[in-house]
């Protein structure tokens, strides 16, 4: 089969981006493979043919001959292994750029997250507006180290952001 | 040098394992690989010397012979590629392996961490009692989705999960 990757079929794009299909369209652009794209329901994507192939119900996944993957970064980390151009050649460079892989799913992108959760789904909450600024700094805090040179000065911290990360 | 880990210098079991640190030293444990651990205080985590090595200002780092990486996921994955026994040999199942992962980290621990943020760190604030059955009940559809054989009926899922993941 071909390379085939799962979207939304109803999202505000039309499953043309504006998801996590996104990353894995863009490494495949990246390094010119060719890719087909089934487009999935909300419905669909908690039925058994798809949970098969992706367990936790999400969009996108990615499929070749005896193969399916789930999870953005292992198939952005396959994509990246199969073809030159999108990881260094080096050992060492490479090991790097995988961790900055990890930072970008596991450090970076939760924060992003909650916050998200807290101003979309809690913004009918009673607490919303009291709680939306703790859910806000630590975003801001994770963009300033990715800002900061390493060797500058420790990043200053709010409340929240030095309990919670 | 040699493999040299960081942990915390103060942590509830004197910086043993119970932190995020124990991914790595379970996964040196287990190939067999010596390393050591290097204590390093919150104070310290935060300053210029350990930001080189850890932008992000957290433990674990892992350092080796011209390479230091942080992020567990990366580390966990850059011993499992150099000793046999991590991975699968076969190049599809480690490739599956591999996207167990990324899940266990970007799929299953964030809203776990978000669990614990509302219920250590907001167990003070006015809507502590709320919302924290909001927070917890994305925990239990993650468990109960890595319970559950692909083929089964779809996860039941309240009005938060629906909605968040």
């Amino acid at each position: 089969m071909p390379v085939t990757i799962t979207a939304f079929e109803r999202s505000p794009d039309g499953g043309r981006g504006l998801a996590r299909d996104t990353r894995v369209r863009w490494a495949l652009e990246e390094v010119g493979q060719p890719y087909e794209v089934r487009l999935i329901s909300f419905k669909a994507m908690k039925e058994p043919a798809h949970l098969a192939i992706h367990p936790f119900g999400q969009i996108p996944t990615y499929e070749e001959d005896g193969l399916a993957l789930f999870e953005t970064g292992a198939i952005v980390l396959h994509i990246a292994e199969r073809h030159a151009g999108l990881l260094p050649a080096e050992t060492n460079a490479r090991a790097r750029a995988i961790g900055w892989m990890f930072a970008a799913l596991n450090t970076v992108e939760p924060p992003i997250l909650e916050f998200t959760t807290a101003r979309v789904f809690e913004a009918d909450k009673p607490w919303s507006r009291e709680r939306l600024p703790l859910a806000e700094a630590p975003v801001h805090v994770r963009l300033r180290q990715l800002s900061a040179p390493a060797s500058a000065t420790p990043i200053g911290s709010t409340a929240r952001s030095a309990r919670a990360i």
